[in-house]
Order: C-alpha cells, then sequence, then structure tokens
C-alpha cells in the first residue's frame, strides 16, 4: 500500500496486529498504526461512495450479473471519473468473496491470468490491483460523477420501478444487480443523474396515476 | 509465475528447496520442481539473449547510464519487438542486485513506485512485472455485447416510454443523446439487453394500460 501511496486500511475480524505484523510491514508501520478495525463487513462500507469486489472466478455466462467482471486495466484507465471514496474489497485468502459481498458492491474487478491458474494469493492481489491503479493515476478528473446519495436515491427510485410493474419477485434481485452493474460501469455525472431522476420521476408518476 | 503463464525459474545460490517453498509454491510445485539451479549469475545468463535488470534505485541523472530505467509498462508493450530468450532479473530481498550485475544486462527495469517508499519486497517485484507482460499479450475474453439491431431495438423503446411519459419535447433530444452515452459507457451484454428489454416493455404496457 505504501508502495503506491495508499493509506486507508480497513481490516475485517483479523488476525492479531502482532509484531510479525510489523516485521512484515517493514517500513509501512503507519498503515498498520491507522488501520480501522471491524467487525462486519456492512459496518466497514458505510462512509463508502464506490465499492470494487475483486474476484477471480467470474460468471461463465453472461447471463449472470453478479460475476460479471471489468479488468483491471480497464479500471485503473477510468478511476478517475469515479467520484468520492473507492472501496476496495479483498476477500478471505482461502474463499475470497462471498456473493453476499460481490452483490453489495458497484463492480467486480479481475486481474487478468493465466486460465490454468488464476487465483492469485491474496497479498499479490493486492499489489498488482495498486501498481495498476497508481500506474495510471496520471491523467486528471474531468467529470463531476454523481456520489453515493445520489447513487441510492437512483437504486432506490429503479427499485420503485420494479414494484410498480409487477416485476416477477424470483427475477427481482437479479435485475437490480444487473442494473447496479450497468450504472457501475457507466458511472453517471451528476448532469446525467439529474436527467435520469427526471426521467425516472415522471415515469412513476404516470404509472401511479392509473 | 504460474498465474501469468512463466515457467522457467532460475535460481542463483538459494535456500534449500524444503517442504515450505512447496508449501507457498500451492499448485505451482512443477515449477519448483523445474527450476534450475545456478551457483553463479554468470553461469545462469549463458543461454539468455537478453537481460532485463529490475530495481528500484535509479541514477539521479540521465548521465550516468547504468542505472537509467525504462519504465515497466513500456517495456511490456514493446516486449513482443525483442528476439529470442528473455531473462528478468531479480535481485536479493534485501540488497537488490549490484552495479556489476545489472552492467551484465541490457536494460534496467523499474517498476513505478511511490517517492516516499520505493522499494517494492521482491515477491510483489516479481508478480508486479510478471503482471504487466501478461497483461499486453493477454486479448480479453470478449463478452457477447449487443450489435447495432439490439441498440436500436433498445433506444426506439426508450425513446417510446419517453413520448409515453409526455416527455417535454425541448429536452427529448439531449435525454435521448445522454441516454446513449450512457449505455455507451456501460455497453451491455447480450443478456443484459434482454433482461432490460424485458423490463422496458413491462413499463411500456402498464403505461398503455390506463
Amino acid at each position: 500500500m505504501m508502495n503506491f501511496n495508499f493509506e486507508n486500511l480497513y481490516l475485517i475480524n483479523p488476525t492479531n496486529i502482532d509484531d510479525e505484523c510489523y516485521i512484515r510491514a517493514v517500513h509501512a508501520d503507519k498503515i498498520l498504526d491507522n488501520a480501522k478495525i471491524f467487525s462486519s463487513f456492512n459496518d466497514s462500507i458505510k462512509n463508502i461512495d464506490y465499492l470494487v469486489a475483486t474476484s477471480s472466478i467470474e460468471s461463465k455466462t453472461d447471463k449472470k450479473h453478479l460475476r460479471n467482471p471489468i479488468i483491471l486495466n480497464d479500471f485503473s484507465e477510468n478511476i478517475n471519473t469515479i467520484n468520492g471514496k473507492i472501496g476496495l474489497v479483498f476477500g478471505r485468502e482461502d474463499y475470497g468473496l462471498y456473493n453476499e459481498e460481490i452483490a453489495l458492491c458497484d463492480i467486480m474487478l479481475k486481474i487478468p491470468a493465466s486460465e490454468n491458474y488464476k487465483t492469485l494469493n491474496l497479498s499479490h492481489s493486492v499489489g498488482i490491483v495498486l501498481y495498476s491503479i497508481f500506474n495510471k493515476s496520471f491523467t486528471k478528473k474531468t467529470r463531476r460523477n454523481i456520489g453515493k446519495i445520489e447513487k441510492e436515491k437512483l437504486f432506490e427510485h429503479l427499485n420503485l420501478l420494479l414494484d410498480e410493474i409487477n416485476y416477477p419477485e424470483h427475477k427481482k434481485e437479479k435485475t437490480k444487480i444487473m442494473i447496479k452493474r450497468l450504472l457501475g460501469r457507466s458511472i453517471p455525472s451528476k448532469w446525467e443523474y439529474h436527467t435520469l431522476m427526471g426521467v425516472l420521476r415522471k415515469i412513476l408518476k404516470k404509472l401511479k396515476n392509473i
């Protein structure tokens, strides 16, 4: 993290931060000192605007939206268009992230790797993702994009819309995640957000006036 | 190495290849089995055509050629233009490579890193260099994205929706373009297209049933 100018480490139910941790951190002891400890994933993401799950296990078909990944290099290329606090989420060394955790994230990120051995260890995954972001971080942020509050409002209205049209319950969750993925990839600007919300409000109003 | 399709590991005066090494290699035991052991750097490079030293310590002026580095990304970008066997040379965990060793190499490679903490550990350095090389030769597994016909159908339905909710005429063109941009950035897959069309059809049906 310190090699690539990252400072904020959030740990969820970690092992004891003991001497061995400090020995391994070498000169990055400050990052360990300042690490925030959480007891649940949900607690840790409360003030994060844009969540990025990392996994090497992707959907076999495009049909399953949950694990439809974007490629690390493409993510790094566009990271400056994301507004607010970005949370990079890395899973357990052995099991990675669970589906429920990935579902809470805006996108799922994949490090391209060999078909013969896709799974990187945790430490290398983190190193490579942070390197890739650091390496691209020269381009300037241009658009003003939406943050967490706008994003939630948008999803809330889209969900209301699904309710209003009696969208089949068994498809709802999947479709909600798909919408999240679509918007996660397109990253709306503030202006686009206002226009989208205008359209959604008009649709909802009309649907309710029946 | 196995994560990024590298096979040939040369070790110079290594520690004993014991059980711990195999435990850490996880599924990459073959690479350890086939590693070639040398007693000197000179012996190890005899059949290598192009040698790439890696170091985080670069010359302070361009005048000193020995440690004038090329940046990892530029190297990976052009690696296909190099002829013959390429040797990536990584130094000791503590001291890195000596000047005499770097002098024997064709180029010196640098991983861009923080001014505050330039030196990566050996394991991460190797991981990042191999990722970068792999990534450049990696052709994205293309999702089956929607083509022109589906895109037009999608826009047609979105436009019908705008008509149906009496969207102000003077805003219509702008909003249509915004939708195009949003979808242009998110690039829906065929499956996402079908789900989206399902939602749109349901909305339109409900709106028309008034």
